[in-house]
């Protein structure tokens, strides 16, 4: 049982001195996402911070301290890795996002959603990029390339899903929430395919057969990934409910679960395809299905322990960013232009705020143009929340800066510092001012008695609002089978709302062909052996 | 929020195959890990078989299909590191042992837990190296040093705890669970210890201050990994008890348990302290004062989930040392020799035999003969399930041969490659053939009826036993509160039980001073507020 034997040997012979640097960086590390799980809890009455601003502040002052204590050499005390952030941290924080977001809102607006994400990014993306060719080409930034610019406008037409799940509440704003964070979903999917695209073909020469091309694409990862989220968790499913892994152990369904899941993000990563919309959907599967076959223990066990998980890596993704935005290389190449890294700042953060104010306004307008109700259009003070809400850019901007920008963590060309300083710049400033905004704005401009009735701008009474929106707010299944509420007689009504219908024939399908096979909640007969009756009785 | 997005930059620019090959290959791993369970779980009837020599055989078995089907280039997907095993898998596994462990048996041994780990590691140690040293410079085996039989002592004499915790079942045998458990973890003080012995002094002139100086360092040490293992465990009791976490989140307490329990073990690191003993008794400070503290989901979470971290790290080594066997280029260097490694194999196990056996027998008859009662001392038959049990050598003794005889996981001595060989011949056969059979070897000489009284080795009447252990067999703190079992007036009996009489100090000092500011089992009044009421209301 001999560990710091081997760590003792290490160090004589000789790692000495890099080892026991990590092992301090890693306390440093562990002990700050200590200090920001109770500061975030000692703040969490105040109206402007969140947890992630905590953290990201924490970040910069221990940076400015450990700027200061070795005397300017260097500011942070990990590297910042791709593969920690895209491999460890992003997979966890996703799949809970599935496995509690509410299934029935998110699936009442995937059109919207869609469209957001898809063709959204794609204008996002292209306003972002005409523009920095545009005005970057009057500046002298260095040498930058058609690849970088169409690279800028990939990087910040990012929305960032962590920063969304905590600026935004799903019980608060659930069809904010569910749209925002939908949309960064399915960018994900999009922004594959956009690069795929700017890679392999010629983008000075585009015919119809290539866009075709694209949307062909576009919508094979999307299947793919889908699909492969979904099988999956009904995999899982099947396994936890014929072997009945109740019977025993509650360790092994957990396990089961995360590996499962954990497995799903990798093949996708594996096949090139995108691991966050599959873990996404494998999440929502297995609340689903899964979820319902486990014993009681495991059920509390699997919800918050994927809830901690997703919130450590949250707050470590937003120290990291924090820790990282003052190292001293960066800024020194930079450092004799100011007016020009400002001047980059600012003009990106105008893009990102045109950028997505271009396709917000439009396709919500589109979106409501396709609904009949009044009742289920986006209000303009929704937009505008939309459109503020989606603004913040994060660590995935971050890492695909680093990417693009540097080779290792490390630059020396003069235009790509800048862009990487710029980078940090939007990210901090779009995070801190926008993030401590969002909160008092939805507050302000959509009071919570409006927002819980989530689609409505008008103040109709709750009555009115809630029968045609069938419980829209809570994700109450059983309201919805059929039973408390009257079929819809008319075809006026299966007019006004098609996603009613499509929902019932899921339901129908799903009681008829899924549930016998995969379990989920008590609504086919309960088979009296099966885990979830014995570990309640 | 466009992950593959960075990959698909990533591929295309430099990375590209090094960095696919590892997404195949944690692809692999993990679905190992899920078939790992599944089978460990289907045959989880059989006597024979347990979860880790599953592990070991599924690992083993695609070591042979990568070697066939990379036509024998290639038998492991990842190559050995140490990092990974002493910084992400030791520590659940360790902490979760001394979170579940039934604290009153481990207090009740401490003295034997000692004197095994700390006098029996040395007495272990030296037969070893001194009969390696004996036998092998008679063999043709290269070019071997002074430290590196000491070296071979030292990876020999360490008890594998992870594989005593899969062998031996807490429940059915907690006597022989806490005596071996806790060797293992007393024993990595100890190698500590030796181990600044060896390269601090100089060996070959030992006098009386030196030995003293050995003493001096093993309390030290000892004392400080302790103390900052159960003040980590203090601090996070008082910070959830104060702050009334569970009033908001059962995410920050959990995050906030497992944080600190991971800082304590990367401070004893940092402090070249023993991060297995400090986060081993920060998981009994965790589990009695903390647990306690928190709501009642966050008790089944933390429960569950650390057991499962535990489980998957478990399966994990098992899996990786089985895969990471059959490495093709240390087996090259000494197929030539096949005669001299399975020589030098069959007599590292002979000397771990008689290693193992020449202090498990004198130092329980040392024991024994501290004990009045009958009843305490330990039997012949439970002496010899002691010296069986602890045979096995696993992960550890790997980790610490690679460190010793290896650089970067490669090397192209001779002597090296064969201690390597052999290392892993030994945790292959070791694992394999004394763990197959410990369970029917505990099933034959210590039958269920009598394992259950534990201490006691004569069939005497079920209550005579029970009364003067005062439950032993379970974790029953109430029943020893005082209340139930009137006070010894006698001093007969003080002087036969002298451990109950520190117990009683102990829960007195507990109750009065302890339990009022850190929180515990309901034995202090309720605070009315207190989160755990909350969490029931």
């Amino acid at each position: 049982m001999a560990f710091p034997l081997s760590f003792i040997i290490t160090k004589s012979q000789m790692l000495s001195t890099s080892d026991h640097a990590s092992v301090v960086s890693m306390n440093l590390f562990v002990a700050l996402l200590c200090a920001c799980i109770v500061i975030g809890h000692l703040l969490e009455e105040n109206r402007w911070m969140n947890e992630s601003i905590t953290a990201l502040l924490i970040g910069i002052c221990t940076g400015v301290v450990i700027m200061l204590t070795t005397g300017g050499k260097s500011s942070h005390v990990l590297v910042f890795s791709e593969d920690l952030f895209f491999i460890y941290l992003l997979p966890p924080i996703i799949f809970n996002a599935g496995f509690q977001v509410k299934k029935k809102q998110f699936f009442r607006n995937f059109i919207t959603i869609t469209l957001f994400g898809a063709v959204g990014t794609l204008i996002s993306c292209v306003i972002i990029s005409l523009g920095a060719t545009q005005i970057f080409k009057r500046m002298d930034l260095g040498s930058l390339d058609i690849g970088d610019y169409l690279a800028i406008g990939a990087i910040f037409s990012a929305t960032d899903s962590v920063c969304t799940l905590q600026v935004l509440n799903q019980d608060e704003t659930p069809l904010l929430y569910s749209l925002v964070f939908g949309e960064g979903v399915v960018n994900d999917a999009t922004s594959v395919v956009l690069f795929n695209a700017i890679q392999s073909f010629d983008v000075t020469n585009i015919d119809p057969t290539i866009v075709l091309h694209l949307f062909g694409n576009f919508f094979y990862l999307f299947f793919t990934s889908t699909l492969l989220g979904v099988l999956a968790g009904l995999i899982t499913a099947y396994i936890i409910r014929k072997l009945y892994f109740g019977k025993h152990s509650t360790d092994r369904e957990v396990a089961l679960m995360m590996l499962m899941a954990y497995l799903s993000y990798m093949l996708a990563e594996l096949f090139y395809l995108s691991g966050i919309l599959t873990v996404f959907f494998c999440g929502i599967v297995m609340s689903h299905y899964t979820w319902h076959n486990v014993t009681e223990s495991s059920r509390i066990t699997t919800k918050h322990a994927f809830a901690t998980f997703s919130f450590v890596s949250e707050i470590f993704i937003f120290l990291y960013v924090g820790m990282d935005a003052l190292d001293i290389e960066k800024w020194r190449l930079v450092s004799k232009s100011p007016g020009i890294s400002v001047a980059v700042s600012s003009i990106l953060l105008g893009l990102i705020l045109v950028g997505r104010a271009a396709f917000v306004f439009p396709l919500s307008f589109l979106s409501n143009l396709a609904k009949k109700s009044p009742n289920e259009k986006i209000s303009f003070k929704q937009q505008f929340t939309i459109w503020w809400a989606g603004l913040m850019r994060g660590a995935v901007s971050m890492a695909l800066a680093y990417n693009q920008f540097t080779r290792a963590g490390y630059t020396q060309l003069r235009g790509n510092a800048i862009m990487i300083t710029s980078t940090i710049t939007v990210v901090l400033f779009s995070t801190v001012v926008f993030g401590l905004m969002t909160k008092p704005i939805i507050r302000w401009l959509l009071p919570p008695r409006q927002s819980s009735s989530t689609l409505s701008s008008d103040p109709s009474s709750p009555k009115l609002v809630t029968v045609p929106l069938l419980g829209s707010g809570r994700d109450s299944e059983v309201d919805l089978s059929g039973h408390d509420i009257p079929r819809p007689s008319s075809l006026r009504i299966l007019l006004t709302a098609p996603t009613h219908t499509v929902h019932r024939c899921w339901r129908k399908f799903d009681d008829t062909f899924m549930r016998p096979v995969f379990g989920g909640r008590g609504f086919v007969p309960y088979v009296p052996c099966s885990p979830t009756e014995r570990s309640v009785n």
